[in-house]
């Protein structure tokens, strides 16, 4: 045997044998600094994290493991990089994107009357929101999200998109006491919501849910409806709450009671509840809230925009509530950048409180992670990098100006980072973004489909206006 | 004669005179969408600007000329994309991004007195000041600032750096009543604000100024003395103004005014005054501003971080008063990103209201631009693409799914766009960033450098650690 074929022989037969030695693993992160979040704000520098069919395995220093531990499918290299888990947008309208920019600069009720509620009963059609998700979807991964919370309409479309992307969500389907743009009935609506559970009830990437849309839209009898429904399918109920002072005038007007109190009385809160908001919300109702372990949805750029208000959050912290961050509708905010609601809720609530300490960096990227999916009820399974959790997670160029020097890890992620800087997103241990190419989504397909919708939506409005 | 050299011959001739036909021009923009920020709100769709000798000669729609108008030594085809005029920093302190995260989340008194003052005081020097304002012009140039307004030490270094990258910049010297990097006495510091000014006094894009810290750190006689100075040498006057309570309680306490008014009996004030913050300002403080057509630097992000307070925004641009924007210093926001200030100052001044209508889309740009300049007391010459003006302008990438669809172009611009879609800047005519590449800055270096002075900056201070 010659020297070559010999060789050749030996290593075919050594190789696999080496790799056996390693635990075989789909994809192994290496090199880059590993910030977990997992509570005890374990930070590793020479980091790595190990996914095997879509949980996290093995994470940790690079110097606590030997080079041959894992046997990788596919590996990532990550050094001078970050790695942490994906953000989670726990209150969005996927669609409106296409409505990004259409009416801005209004009192509340001109904007809700006079141009999203006629736009939305004008254009909404089930085409219309899959190509606002499509839309949302490359936007969201782009930056960096992996898990939303969504409520809207035609919701089973929105699930369709959502999955084929990779994306996990919390997808409720709206029902109002109003005709709307899937369902013209409320019947018609509860209907809509026990198909759509019934159709993705055991998906592993999609959570429905039911969406009575707020305590002002929906009738007291309803709203019990779907609290029974919800118990019965086991679904989260996503409801708008205590998010404006005229919210609190009706219901204190038609119910005698401020909208939380009037909520636990009809029986409507619980642990399955994620409320959006939750700015009308006194000292009192703030144990309320605790008390049914109600998931909150801080969305503080969309209320600052509509003039909302600001939610109590740091005392809603101190007390231990469940509060993640949301973008809401891009109508409304006009992204879905995660990035900018954590820099801007850590920024609001110092100058709200006259106390620059509160909300610091960590509770802020903490309430986009693991505080999102405490406000989702699914800190059992994402918002950190922790062993036997789903392997969603994203990956930060850090070699950019704006980024350098590096002094504090978290204080760089929350008040300098941007969703430009994500350059992976992986969720489910699917790769749906590498070095900023989307994966799972033709972005210029969904940016030409995009326009073309709203080019019928300006034609329109402009033929309309006087 | 061989027909090839016949031909040649006669391109020769007739090229030349094909060219003459059109102006000669340096630089032409074409085919994208030109946003003015002209005073009326002018927008081109296919829009052209003629560059030549630093200065716009020409700004329109491409129907309104011929396709040989102009001969240019070189194109920037601009097409999907927008052209808009530079972004105005009015309030920074760029060799501050090398303290940028060093400390966060800390009471205004402990930030600046246990942690920034002793910083400076320990690490700042003219080769800090060097790095760090190479890191700052890095990132400004690509996030489209094409003008700042600086207040620090070692402003000559400053000036050279900014003057070589080719920025515009009002750059002041501070004068305090401390020891401060640079200068140790009071004389010192005012016999470097005269070689200062003595040596750019010239330049085309460096104005040199002088600038007493704030009320409470400078005495009414060296307030006096710095006023008569800027003076006798036509400089602006940059100073912090009115920036937190504990000012006011200051100047209360030993001068019995609040601040505007002090200033103002002290004669301070005056037209060449550029002051930042402005936020403990009254209605009768806001006109005696008004009076004196100072300069407003309004930075609402670092104001909310610090927890210092929200200025008058909405009754200041109703009367008329010259407000910018600015980002303040790196280590107190933590970026140098006028983008998210313009998004910020559109949205605080929303919630601080309660009016969701104050400070529009256009305010805030505007604000950006043209009343940036008009705060630098530069509006003849930069904030806005008309004819005459400086050739300071940027241009955006629109093709990126958070900026789809387009209804209006200023709420896209003000609510969605972001630092890192500005692709090109050009100050003075220059090009200083052709898609996304810096053409005056080796940016590798830059960061290198810029690490290695904050590696000594923190292992110093992890070495006095308790």
């Amino acid at each position: 045997m010659s020297k070559p074929t010999w060789f050749l022989l030996a290593a075919q037969l050594l190789l696999p044998a080496m790799a056996l030695s390693g635990e075989r693993v789909d994809l192994l992160i290496t090199g880059g600094t590993v910030v977990t979040l997992d509570g005890q704000w374990n930070v590793f520098e020479n980091g790595f994290v190990a996914i095997r069919d879509a949980k996290i395995i093995a994470v940790g220093d690079a110097s606590s493991r030997e080079p041959d531990d894992f046997q990788a499918a596919e590996t990532l290299d990550a050094r001078n990089k970050v790695v942490l888990p994906g953000l989670i947008n726990t209150h969005t309208h996927l669609p409106m994107v296409l409505f990004r920019g259409l009416a801005d600069d209004l009192k509340l009720n001109d904007w809700l009357n006079k141009h999203i509620f006629p736009a939305e009963s004008r254009f909404v059609t089930r085409d219309f929101v899959v190509a606002g998700t499509r839309l949302a979807l490359a936007e969201m991964i782009r930056g960096g999200t992996t898990t939303c919370c969504d409520m809207y309409y035609f919701e089973d479309a929105i699930a369709e998109e959502t999955s084929k992307a990779g994306l996990r969500a919390v997808l409720g389907q709206t029902v109002i006491d109003f005709p709307a743009p899937d369902n013209k009935t409320w019947s018609e609506a509860i209907a809509s919501v026990e198909s759509f559970a019934e159709e993705w009830k055991p998906d592993e990437l999609i959570q429905p849910a039911i969406a009575p849309h707020a305590a002002y839209t929906v009738s007291t009898e309803h709203l019990k409806e779907a609290a029974l429904l919800a118990e019965r399918l086991n679904l989260p109920i996503l409801i708008h709450l205590a998010e404006v002072g005229s919210e609190t005038d009706y219901t204190l007007k038609h119910y005698g009671q401020r909208p939380v109190s009037y909520l636990e009385q009809i029986g409507l809160l619980s642990s399955r509840v994620i409320g959006a908001h939750a700015i009308e919300v006194n000292n009192q109702e703030l144990q309320i809230l605790r008390r049914h372990e109600v998931g909150i949805c801080h969305c503080p750029q969309s209320n600052m925009k509509i003039a909302a208000g600001v939610a109590p959050i740091p005392q809603m912290l101190s007390a231990g509530l469940r509060v993640g961050l949301g973008t809401d509708g891009a109508a409304s905010n006009n992204d879905l950048d995660m990035w900018q609601e954590i820099d801007t809720a850590a920024k609001l609530h110092k100058l709200h409180s006259g106390d620059a300490t509160v909300v610091s960096a960590r509770q802020a990227l903490q309430m986009a992670t693991l505080g999102g999916a405490r406000a989702l009820h699914l800190e059992e399974s994402i918002g950190s990098l922790e062993v036997g959790k789903m392997a969603d997670l994203i990956v930060l160029e850090l070699d950019a100006p704006h980024l350098v020097p590096r002094y504090d890890i978290y204080s760089l992620l929350v008040y300098s980072a941007k969703a430009s800087d994500v350059v992976d997103t992986i969720v489910n241990g699917r790769i749906l973004m590498r070095d900023r190419q989307l994966k799972t989504l033709d972005i210029e397909q969904v940016m030409t489909d995009a326009r073309q919708i709203a080019g019928r939506v300006r034609i329109t409005l402009e033929s309309a206006a006087p």
